[in-house]
């Protein structure tokens, strides 16, 4: 950990579609509700300035020039090659110094994973990085990985994806009982059904000390019985934005009905109490901040379009992750996971 | 067409959840609101007639008795070799024979995949066979395929499934305007994403003279601007269960927060009307009835757990695909749009 006992976090303070007009007031309020962490602002100076307000003299929120930024459409190699004093590159810096135990950034998931990966490196086993995030469920919520880090993912892959997953979770979710049920996304729950690779990694989680609970469908993302849902990026990153795409119509389509008429108005006045109650409860604000897993340090990605109250629970993830010191965990259960298994 | 003009339907009677208990309502009540079909009912003669009440004496209303069923979770293989007068295979030789334009069956994907692509064989040039629905969107509704057939796609194949998609939509789709808007679904509209299938799939759709509009996200397929989405089968099935579990989770929601106490219920009173005519929106049953392309033959595959309202809807779209003549109108989409690419 950095320094003391106090949790540092950087931020990207220039990353994501609204840069340091979201995150700066994001580290501010998430201040006043957890007092005892540190935030490095990181981005250019003036700009970050112009938003700190009266929080400029607080000690807690340091800024940290940085004179570039990774734009939102910039190719991960171009970012990585030609903006090395980028605000993200930088927030990751500091992890990688020791000077921050995680950092946050909301700016382009491709930039952000390729950086992360050359500066801080992978943990010791682990071929590649996974995105991990959870979404509500029925019963609470459930977490999903890969969500788009991997397009083509072999049954190792998807099994160390497993192993990250669980490590992650049982590190920071209080909410769900140790050791997290694991479910392995397919088309069907017949055996007969399903890719190559996700039968052979069928295989390796089932021969596993893993809490793994066999194979779960699409629903079954949002049904509950499931802790954490293990896919390759481009099914995971499908999934996810589908549901968003739903859920979406689905407002759409209650605020057209409610919208109709003078009387719908009033039913939809009347609900309105109900209605709220459930537009928060699948709120995706209250889900905002991503793990990229399998990194030598805690890196957050938060949605792009976050907005104040998405970003600081970006920053909760990364103060969660820091303080169960996730990636230790990580590299120790896939050592203990793998390793078993070249033993058996 | 089948002897006369009028469109004869085979419906396996056993097939699906429910079987003759569903089916046979299903069939009387579609030729009260369309009389001028004939529907073929297969199965077990005894059961079959148990169900058909006061409708028995209706010419319009064969029964072909057949002594097997396909079990839900039977091996396809198993099904093919086995159960050669199964209600679903007996269904499938009347469209061969010329008995019937069409046939209906909610029993096991799988079989019947299996089974209509070994007795109906391919149509030339297409190399598998895909499974297509509508699902409702923001502005109507979205074609997605392939649902499931096929697990891992080549860019030939995914460019075929566009070309079925196409002329499945402008045959059958009186609200799409032709000629239909199709899409890649991709994980990233920025050209760096996605893998290489479906960059591949990219260069052949842009080549060529489909109304190709480009790559779309997960939520593209429910915000509306598509019309046919393609993607392999298990990227499909994922995407479509996964929206099948949001909805049920939202329903799950708005049902326990209207439920929760005497205020609660009063305000769901009230809101009633408006949260109907929201349901009936997204009624999955409105979008019963899968078609089988790439056959020699219109094959649809209803929902296992159809009920009767769902199980009409899937003979609406026998119906309409075997007025349309789809499978004659694919054939020669495919060997269009295939030369066209051979000879440019």
């Amino acid at each position: 950990m950095a320094a003391s006992d106090t949790i540092t976090i950087a931020l990207d303070a220039m990353g994501g579609d609204h840069g340091a007009e979201v995150v700066v007031p994001a580290a501010i309020d998430y201040l006043k509700r957890y007092p005892g962490v540190e935030l490095i602002l990181v981005g250019r100076e003036e700009v970050i300035r112009g938003h700190l307000g009266q929080a400029s003299g607080d000690p807690r929120l340091r800024i940290h020039h940085a004179t570039q930024e990774v734009a939102m459409d910039e190719l991960p190699s171009k970012a990585l090659r030609g903006k090395k004093d980028s605000s993200m590159r930088v927030a990751i810096d500091l992890v990688k110094q020791g000077e921050a135990d995680a950092c946050v950034s909301a700016g382009n998931t491709g930039a952000l994973m390729a950086t992360a990966r050359f500066v801080l490196k992978m943990l010791p086993q682990v071929d590649r990085p996974a995105i991990i995030t959870a979404i509500p469920s029925i019963d609470g919520h459930t977490w999903v990985l890969d969500l788009g880090a991997n397009v083509d993912c072999t049954a190792e892959h998807l099994f160390q994806f497993a192993v990250m997953g669980s490590e992650l979770v049982a590190a920071v979710d209080d909410e769900i009982a140790a050791p997290p049920r694991i479910g392995l996304l397919n088309i069907g729950q017949e055996e007969i059904k399903g890719n190559e690779q996700v039968k052979q990694a069928h295989e390796l989680l089932s021969a596993s000390d893993l809490n793994y609970i066999g194979y779960v469908e699409g629903d079954g993302i949002y049904l509950g019985g499931v802790d954490v849902v293990v896919t390759d990026g481009f099914v995971g990153n499908v999934a996810l934005k589908s549901s968003e795409g739903v859920a979406k119509m689905i407002g759409h389509y209650l605020k057209e009905g409610f919208k109709r008429n003078l009387l719908t108005r009033l039913a939809g006045l009347v609900a309105m109490p109900v209605l709220w109650g459930f537009r928060r409860k699948i709120d995706p604000r209250r889900y905002n901040g991503a793990s990229l897993l399998g990194l030598r340090g805690v890196v957050i990605k938060s949605h792009g379009g976050a907005d104040v109250l998405a970003f600081e629970n970006a920053i909760r993830i990364a103060r969660r992750a820091a303080e169960n010191r996730v990636s230790d965990r990580i590299a120790q259960g896939v050592e203990l996971h793998l390793n078993k298994r070249t033993s058996a």
